[in-house]
């Protein structure tokens, strides 16, 4: 199993979680710093120079936060496409912990580390160093996460964050670094989501229309 | 009631629906004629020369068919953002009838129809003309397809799919267009399913994990 720094996208994680409602709730007070309004003028009192340096780059307005606009715009994968609106989105949702709209320095810490991880983990997985995850990779990843997924629901994972549609009936091209977050993290909120309702622990849900939406519709 | 064209996104529909699934099946058999492979040089037999002539402007290499990135950068929201992805992906899968990887003329034809009557259904319920369909628009508009959510469903899709986070905890910014079409298809496809497993008709479904998983990840 790989030794993923604690957890993302896996079962045992003590990070915080997406919590994917739209109330914003069970963010972790480590992260409920102030947001935006530093002056665009200096980092704040004991700041990395260096992560300054790169929130300050990506603060394109010199504004003093990040929006989601300018957060879209400097978060690029190996292929040098943007990352999806779904996916900044995301990460909007777990890291603007004031709910301010924009990534204030302090926040821009927390989502720096956190990509810097998941960086780690889709160097370690991406075994041909191919710049994507294929379904043979994303199923080893997966696996060392805890999730011990069949080989049709690895083959809807596969496809369903290609980067794009399959030709034919082969297999779909790679999985570009951000939709390979996105589809970790929607499988964590899934099985988590399903395990929640397993209250008897066999495997089996028993769940009225509102319910399957909500679980459905609050995954990333 | 909206007396929309035959039931884009609503349960009642005939039209061909986004089957969903990686192994593409489900496809109308008037839609299964040739893709790509015309000459550049001239339209095939019959061809109205309006849509001939937007099918070049689109296939931007002259190839003959249209790829996913020529689609992507063909397809425009009012804001003049590009489609997602993910709702690049979802069209072909409907559109690709012939599994190339590519879209032909005739193909072209279906996938140029359908999105002409997705704006006609989107300008209609963008009540404010705002070019983005707000919490309220959107909740008429599932309404007049059949679908009546509850306050809690419709504000959990007004903020999935808006075109931004929303800033504190007031209401996203609207919906653009390719994610308004994303919202319905996904709403038709899930309560579809759900159906499907509600065998009783009682509102209840009993699910395992891989019927679960199965589900959320064939939807778009």
């Amino acid at each position: 199993m790989y030794n993923v720094q604690p957890g993302y996208g896996a079962p045992q994680t003590h990070h915080r979680a997406y919590s994917g409602s739209p109330n914003y709730s069970q963010q972790q007070p480590a992260h409920r710093v102030h947001g935006g309004g530093y002056p665009a003028a200096g980092p704040p009192p004991g700041a990395d120079p260096q992560l300054w340096n790169w929130f300050s780059a990506v603060d394109a307005d010199r504004s003093g936060s990040i929006s989601v606009t300018e957060l879209q715009s400097a978060l690029l994968n190996g292929n040098w496409t943007n990352f999806d609106l779904d996916t900044v989105k995301m990460l909007m949702s777990i890291f603007d912990t004031d709910r301010s709209g924009t990534i204030g320095f302090q926040e821009f810490v927390g989502l720096w580390k956190y990509i810097a991880d998941w960086q780690n983990v889709f160097r370690h997985f991406d075994r041909d160093r191919s710049g994507s995850i294929d379904g043979r990779e994303l199923s080893e990843a997966l696996r060392s996460f805890g999730y011990n997924l069949s080989p049709s629901l690895l083959t809807l994972i596969e496809h369903k964050y290609a980067s794009e549609p399959a030709v034919g009936y082969g297999p779909p091209p790679g999985i570009t670094f951000d939709r390979f977050v996105r589809a970790c993290v929607v499988v964590k909120t899934l099985t988590e989501s399903f395990q929640r309702y397993d209250t008897r622990r066999d495997g089996w849900v028993t769940l009225n229309y509102e319910q399957f939406m909500t679980i459905v519709l609050s995954a990333p």
